[in-house]
């Protein structure tokens, strides 16, 4: 598991179109936010429940760093050549959601398998975007990753 | 090589600090963009001119699939774990703009060894988000890679 973590001052997102067949419906909500926590998350390949726990509490790490506790979870296929297969993936993104949210952050997910458009305003702090991988498989985060 | 690339709406960045003796000075020019393609580059140990040209290859091919000319390299060591030294990751990027701009691209490169800030706003297409990795000694494009 891949996160490509932002502290951001906004975020936003707009579904275009289903571009899987595990895409999840599409439900009501906020889809835009401010001061916030996002990860764009690559589920792969051998990633299970130790893996989402760990990533977890990278992300974790990272909202306490920065004093933040809305955290927004978003699928971003872009960050790895050993994607998980759309339904397991899916499974990985809600169990992450709900790990972060049983550390008491303010989670937001984005919906899995759909096309979207996004726009961010990262900050221009040095922890303001960080890379974290957890090896499929290990459940250990590397400090810095690729 | 990697490099993640967006089509974009709008693109924009501020630098904030230095964060490397590599940093270079920073020059007057644009700094907000529209309709582009933006390439965060993460520069490899092990980087050479083939794997800048096979890179500007994969830019210059994603920049004619979506019909648009204004390119923007912008240095993000956040894709990679094998980052080159800065001097020499500097040494690359700067290759990499002189590769694209001799395809008749319109390139801005954004200053190396700062800590910036940035906005984007990625459009919602299929062809909107790409990641390309170029494999340091073989100058040869993955069609996916992480
Ligand atoms: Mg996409
Ligand atoms: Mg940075």
């Amino acid at each position: 598991m891949r996160a490509l973590i932002w502290h951001v001052d906004e975020f936003s997102y707009w579904p275009v179109g289903r571009e899987s067949d595990a895409a999840e419906e599409i439900s009501e909500g906020p889809r835009e936010f401010r001061d916030s926590i996002v990860a764009m998350v690559s589920a792969e390949v051998g990633d299970g429940p130790a893996e989402v726990e760990e990533m977890a509490s990278e992300i974790a790490d990272v909202a306490h760093q920065v004093g933040c506790s809305s955290v927004v979870v978003y699928p971003y296929a872009h960050l790895s050549s050993r994607l998980a297969p759309p339904q397991a993936a899916r499974d990985s993104l809600e169990a992450l959601e709900k790990a972060l949210a049983s550390r008491g952050l303010n989670v937001h997910r984005a919906p899995f398998g759909w096309t979207k458009g996004f726009q961010v305003r990262v900050k221009g702090h040095p922890l303001a975007e960080q890379l974290k991988v957890v090896e499929p498989g290990t459940g250990k985060a590397r400090r810095r990753g690729g």
